[in-house]
């Protein structure tokens, strides 16, 4: 059994702020605390807050490019241009959707780039490296409180061929995303092959169900799942470029 | 706060077993109960088991298509058969690996028929209409425990552009598969207008998350789970045609 638990009472994130100052503060009047080997689930916004990767929209010059683009998908310039400058090729356009993988390697809708929970005429660009952001996380939480810790940070992802989004991990720490059982044997003997769950994207799924999306509850606490430890980040799910068959 | 419970002590399924049954019998000796409104999540491996969709693949005669597709990706020619008499189309093939659009309209690998946890030189199919048995366990499950509740049934599939798999809903009874925040507002005023997290896929990672691969745990209960009650099926998650940008 485990149990996810959506961490309230959490203020809105300035630049500069510290998120592990800002999660221990909260949890005596919420009524959580944090344990050895608890996941924190932090929402991308809130890293991409305090790290500063929020733009005014006002002050991009978007390129010919951007406008031609804008015009044909019915979009803003300024956040085209921002879109393209954070990505390293388009996927797929169409739908009034710009699918591009970003200068990290994530295949997504407008290279992660949004506009709700930020202040009018703002958007808000993914961390520059979410691997690392998750890391100070951690070891600023594990000093705090004098445990170890993961942290996965999170962001909203759709996917082809189904409708809806759900949470995925761009950024983690303590915990091994992949959890592989190439070579393990089933009950009746076959040997597994490609069985490879995605921890850290489950996780993320798991944690969005407890914190929704406009209720302003950016980070939840997983407690009692068993995992194996690992110092290998979320970059670790980005499929190598011979492996893909949808580029 | 809600917690995932695996339900251990769900005996080997056979054809015409009741899943309902199964799991009624397991929560007494496990320690657990259903209440109102607790998600009981079903893999599918036991769903096809109950309801025959299992082949033994020695009495499969393979098309000269699937010959040649076995030969080219270095597959079993009658697992290839099965799986082209499963699909509507192929998306994509290679690497070993055959991504096709299932009869439903799923788009995963090898149209969802696997060897693993079934009898050695067998394989199982996708039922036939998952959302009816999710309908049909959910309806014996509130007769028997007098309480209402929602059932999902999970695969787990692969996704482009990242590594591993991620558990997915391919049936689903009582709870509304998507969330739609479309046109509600943020804290900030901003308009959200895409936002619709697929609770039960994320409801599907959760319970993975508590069952793994192995373990022989084919069956997790949801509690204290917020979400709307619905009539509609997991097969609204398919993507309309004119949608999708990667046919």
């Amino acid at each position: 059994m485990y149990s996810v638990h959506p961490l309230r009472g959490i203020p809105e994130v300035r630049k500069d702020d510290n998120i592990a100052g800002l999660i221990i503060g909260a949890l005596g009047s919420a009524g959580e605390s944090l344990k050895e080997n608890d996941v924190v689930v932090v929402k991308q916004k809130i890293v991409s807050k305090a790290e500063g990767r929020v733009v005014r929209l006002e002050g991009v010059k978007p390129s010919r490019r951007a406008v031609r683009i804008a015009n044909d998908l019915g979009k803003e310039a300024q956040l085209v241009e921002l879109i393209l400058r954070e990505s390293r090729r388009i996927v797929r356009m169409g739908h009034g959707v710009i699918i591009t993988e970003t200068r990290h390697g994530f295949v997504c809708a407008n290279a992660g780039i949004d506009r709700s929970n930020v202040e009018s005429g703002h958007a808000a660009l993914l961390p520059l490296n979410p691997d690392r952001s998750a890391r100070m996380i951690r070891r600023s939480l594990e000093r705090g409180v004098g445990a170890k810790l993961s942290v996965v940070i999170t962001d909203t992802f759709g996917r082809p061929w189904r409708n809806g989004q759900t949470d995925v991990a761009i950024g983690s720490s303590g915990i091994e995303p992949l959890q592989s059982y190439r070579g393990k044997v089933d009950a009746y003997g076959y040997t597994l092959r490609v069985t490879e769950p995605a921890i850290v994207d489950e996780i993320a799924s798991a944690a969005e169900l407890a914190m929704g999306k406009l209720s302003a509850v950016p980070v939840a606490i997983v407690k009692g799942l068993k995992y194996r430890r690992s110092e290998m980040g979320a970059k670790s799910m980005i499929m190598p470029r011979e492996k893909d068959l949808f580029r």
